[in-house]
């Protein structure tokens, strides 16, 4: 069928131009001079430590996934409960994503000193090497997702034997979406163990230096320091990195199956509905490339033009996909292509809106934040409660913007046919449509990341400023680079958890056609209802599996699921928060060693064991990240073994509206924690060293896990729970216990 | 029809009783000595503070109940769109709920000082005086409940006319499950207003007089100190009778009303399907009542031996319970009396592991809350990181628990007729025996709620002793009643949790039966399925209006739901706690300017103005409840009309899960937090004064609103929601949006 559609070959295009143009503005970046040599010294140690850390992490992984596959294998081959492919499938996902974290972090790496050195001749050159070295990341990420489904594409189409093309275009595109799996697994451990890595070196840095030591942040004479920059890049470009990889292919993916099932019935349609989230996608990476170009600042730019210059660049690159998204939907000729393009726009918008809310919710420019700082007047505990208070209430706008997303982009779908909303036919369209605002939403990744990626290496570039003893004009320069990064990471991680909950949604949506294909698989080629009516599984709509399996808030199954689901991201949480607090712990308690047993640390005479301090914090999060990961893997498969499909879907469902939730509330509480403390230093309430600053810093040491680890672990734990429920669905119709 | 079952009559009977005695009780305890005048007179500020608050919240409460009585009124004469008895059975509800609290918080301020005054004696006396005034107020709630149900039942039995026996209990069943919406809108107003003040006045005390002036709690020196005093009646008391006087109630009508609609076809069964749950509560008061006189210690008895006095109490009552409701279901002829009769005994074991599992978390006597005090070696902020972990992990247990208890009371209902567990008749047979479960769990409440209100009594207790210069070795009695009250209300907390959980879960079930009223009260007698079957709304099955309506999992009403629900109590809480820091901060600064203005209140030659606290207190508390009174209220009346039946159940559903994993998260974070401190102070990790024990207090401030206001006004807005919903239902069937 590919060959009847030479516009198929626009996609894998489109990936190879996002990887050439990444590979042009590496080489850009790698020509920038390095500066001093203990600039060199220092962007030396944290990329070793960074590599030694990613190499441990790949090592434990590759355990994993041998484990996992040869579980799949037999499953495949052993049991025939599964489709042979699965164990392939989910081997090139994770590869792929394990690779863009690499290729993510050994550019972060490379360019942080090189952004402070372009920094001592302009700050516009400073942001201009970090953004384009963040941009790599950005166009690493998207090149690799759709170069990756075009290759499975290829292959598959060209090995799977059906007999009638429909079908078959289901059997390609729900075996795609198991690859999603690998992905999500590979994301789940760059989230998690880059998270607990980066905190605890931060807090562990934090908590002995600042607070005990009283010395400042990213001083040379902490020994914890190199740790808390190689924290960074591990944390939050590599984890960032691989999250949005996972979303990004997850929801083109989702979006392919449910396509394949909504048009079912009309061939030509079918083919069409699969390619058009693959060419929005690959229409996105274009678009974003311009919008990278279009980044641009006049020499002596202030902080709002800073701003506003990457806004641009987002800006346009989003308002161009959205009148694109007519365009191609036009051009493909879809049933309803005004309304589906509308539903894109219900995405990018969501995402839009997700991204200033929490901009509101977190700049210390606005008064949720400033009430925060205030209420250190009373001390450390009114700070935290104040926080958590901001935190909870800040998810109501996301929450609800995601609520009118998803209605919106269903209702534009089945060009609002109010009466007939919930037919089968217009369910399917309108789920795709959901689907397809996922895609929207991340079709600017290739920018969006950019910008993100952006935040670290600012940060980063910031500490090797101040470890070298750069001239305080840089530092200042690079302080304010880093203030920006701080603004773009907060509505990157707004962005991140919002497209995770689309995307999740839509894979809770395609489940249902792996159950179809799942049953299929086993030879159950026949609903029979309990009145005795029968349905050929291959033609029962998504409707039929939901009154088929009762997946109704009546069926205990699914009200326990929901249950367990809510429960497992809290329980997520806590093993990931004690898990930070278990590592710094042992940060503290080496750092305190140094500063005893070294002579002439603080007094910068002799070098603390920086080396020891990364031992510590990979040894750390190798050990803790192992349990959650486990856990958010086994659940779904026993869950399903237990309470069969309905439970299963419980589970996910649940999983979403806690987690969702959760995450946005831990991301923004984290935030603001962040910034009270920053608006303190500013001055206010007392400055510096104030008791108002010390209750602040308490506010900012709590927030560390909770948006830089358990809160952007939820957004995998979201994902991947489906993810595996998707993989294992063969598994729970064949042997589900009741 | 209640003329042929005289066994109805042992309800009304059983509800005189437990009044009866809780004014033997009440009699006895005002006969003992109220002792010194020093402590008559802090008795009587305390007093006086608590019932000027409580008419305060009770005038406010009373505009609020005219308000929505009268948009019931409307609804129901104006529009038709409601049963015309919705108005009066709000009012009854709201009505015996305020007294019950009433009559609680009156015991319980009069319970103190002679409670301090008998521990003079010795701490056996101590222990009974305290424990039988908590006794009265858990017969007070069980009584009053059950008596507001059985003469809404005879009055309803008299009035309502319908053509068949089977079709009026319906209504009956249905009409009285809306009273439980006036006990709810109260129970909120109580929980959350209550919570509000006592954590002001504790936040605020602690934060100025603990940290800031360096004197100890329940100093007299303490400006707040009388305010706090008040806090633990107006917030553990009156709260939390409210609370549980909810669950009791609404778990009873609920399973009423799913009895009724389960043995629809089998006019003979019906009946004793309605009466079993009032039955099984009537049983348990008697039984309860024994239990409260097994509770005896002999003269000079150990903390253990303490403990071990009202685990007996409460243990053999349910045990007795368990078996008793063998006998009464076999009594009655009950329909698989065997298989309900162990969903009972599925939610009474549910409720001791609950329990259980609390006292796991939250008791330094084990590991995890040592850890949270351990962890206070580095600070605050490791204090709290730990402290929320620990509560993250603590949901597990309860998750399961109440999964395990949901399955468990469905299958035995319907007989382990695991192949058919989802068909018609099983699914209301299960969903009744869900009722029963929670019935089962809250049939001890008159004795589980006297232990749970001791605790506040005891710690007033030793909050008098105190201020009045007692003798160390009476203060060293209190202090021992005192830790056993935080042992039973950290159980008694677990369990208001689960019950709510089961009681909510109840409701869910059903708000389908009083969809088919409102169907049936507009005048929609017939459901048209998209294929054209048509079924009578007055033979519709639960599963019909599942599908009839489409409550599954790819609803996206249904998954808006789901987001908006979940959203809800993330919302809830964080307006709670921002008012207790609000409300806390007025209290801080009133405390200052006493300190700063009144000359000699820290030498002690001058009485602090404690009625300005107790004001300041009770205006926070007025003012800050009711945005998030309202908000829970309007979100399923706004989600009815624009989503419809499947968004509301959707809400409920979200909220729930959500609901019920974040209330257990707050309460058991808050108890450790406080526990970590108490061990701290017993001399661990260098006991009081020391830098660790400074960091434990902050812990414990966050944790007051943890776990004294936010957590559990969770409890409520679950089952509110969900009354609000069953109360609008009609409004829903007419008017919803799409």
């Amino acid at each position: 069928m590919i060959a009847n559609n030479w516009i198929f070959w626009f996609i894998p295009v489109a990936s190879i131009l996002a990887l050439l143009f990444a590979w042009i503005f590496f080489r850009q970046m790698m020509k920038e001079s390095e500066g001093t040599d203990t600039m060199k010294k220092i962007a030396q140690y944290v990329r070793e430590g960074a590599m030694a850390y990613l190499w441990q992490q790949y090592k434990i992984v590759i355990v994993v996934f041998i484990v996992l596959c040869a579980f799949f294998a037999v499953l495949a081959y052993g049991f025939g409960v599964q489709n042979g492919w699965v164990p392939f499938a989910f081997l090139t996902g994770g590869l792929f994503s394990g690779l863009s974290g690499f290729i993510g972090m050994k550019t972060a790496t490379h360019a942080s000193a090189r952004t402070a050195n372009a920094a001592r001749r302009s700050l516009d050159s400073g942001l201009k090497v970090a953004f384009r070295a963040g941009a790599v990341m950005g166009l690493v990420v998207v090149g690799l997702g759709l170069l990756d489904i075009s290759l499975w594409f290829i292959v598959l189409n060209h090995f799977v034997e059906e007999a009638t093309d429909t079908q078959k275009l289901v059997i390609i595109t729900t075996t795609m979406l198991t690859f999603g799996m690998g992905a999500s697994t590979q994301a789940l451990f760059a989230r998690v163990g880059g998270g607990i890595y980066t905190k605890a070196a931060d807090v562990g840095a934090d908590l002995v230096g600042k607070v005990e030591a009283g010395i400042p942040e990213d001083d040379p004479r902490n020994p914890a320091t190199i740790a808390d920059n190689v924290g960074d890049n591990v944390g939050d470009v590599a984890g960032m990195g691989a999250d949005l990889y996972e979303s990004y292919c997850g929801s083109i993916l989702a979006t392919a199956a449910l396509g394949a099932s909504a048009f079912f019935l009309q061939a030509d349609l079918q083919i069409k509905a699969v390619l058009a989230p693959m060419l929005i996608a690959a229409v996105g990476i274009v678009l974003s490339i311009l919008g990278i170009f279009i980044v641009r600042t006049k020499e002596g730019a202030n902080m709002k033009q800073l701003l506003s210059a990457l806004g641009k660049g987002v800006n346009t690159s989003s308002i161009l996909i959205g009148l694109a998204a007519f365009g191609i939907l036009y051009a493909l000729g879809i049933e309803n292509w005004i309304g589906l393009s509308f539903s894109v726009i219900s995405g990018l918008v969501a995402g839009v809106i997700i991204g200033q809310s929490t901009e509101y919710y977190t700049s210390h420019s606005y008064k949720p934040t400033q009430k925060v700082s205030e209420s250190g007047q009373t001390g450390p505990a009114t700070v935290i409660i104040s926080g958590l208070g901001l935190g909870m209430l800040s998810t109501a706008i996301p929450v609800l913007t995601i609520s009118l997303a998803i209605i919106m982009a269903y209702l534009c779908a089945i060009g609002f046919d109010m009466k007939n909303m919930l037919t089968p036919h217009n369910l399917s369209l309108g789920l795709y449509g959901i689907g397809i605002a996922a895609v929207g939403m991340l079709s600017t990744l290739g920018i969006t990341l950019a910008t993100d990626a952006y935040g670290p290496i600012a940060d980063n570039a910031g500490g090797n400023a101040e470890m070298s003893g750069l001239e305080p004009e840089v530092r200042k320069r690079t302080d304010a680079l880093d203030a920006l990064g701080n603004t773009t990471a907060a509505t990157g991680k707004g962005f991140a958890i919002g497209s995770a909950a689309l995307t999740a949604l839509a894979l809770l949506a395609s489940y249902i056609e792996e159950i179809k294909i799942g049953l299929q698989h086993i030879g159950r080629n026949v609903l029979t209802f309990a009145d005795g009516v029968t349905v050929n599984v291959s033609e029962a709509s998504i409707l039929d599996f939901m009154n088929y399996y009762q997946v109704n808030l009546m069926n205990p199954k699914v009200l326990v699921g929901i249950f367990i689901g809510s429960m497992m991201a809290f329980m997520f949480c806590g093993l990931t928060m004690n898990a930070v607090g278990r590592a710094a712990q042992s940060m503290v308690n080496e750092v305190r060693r140094q500063f005893r047993e070294i002579k002439g640390i603080l007094t910068g005479e002799a070098t603390p064991d920086y080396a020891r301090c990364v031992a510590i914090s990979t040894r750390g999060a190798q050990k803790e990240m192992l349990l959650p990961s486990i856990l958010a893997i086994l659940a779904p498969i026993l869950t399903g073994l237990i309470f069969g499909v309905s439970g299963v879907m419980g589970l996910l469902a649940g999983g979403l509206g806690a987690g969702f939730v959760l995450a946005v509330f831990m991301a923004n509480a984290g935030g603001a924690w962040d910034n009270a403390k920053k608006y303190v230093e500013e001055g206010h309430f007392g400055g510096k060293g104030s008791d108002v600053h010390k209750a602040t810093v308490v506010g900012d040491t709590v927030g560390d896990p909770f948006k830089d680890t358990s809160g952007p672990s939820l957004n995998i734990l979201i994902k991947l729970m489906s993810m595996v429920a998707i993989v294992m669905a063969g598994l729970t119709v064949a042997w589900s216990l009741f």
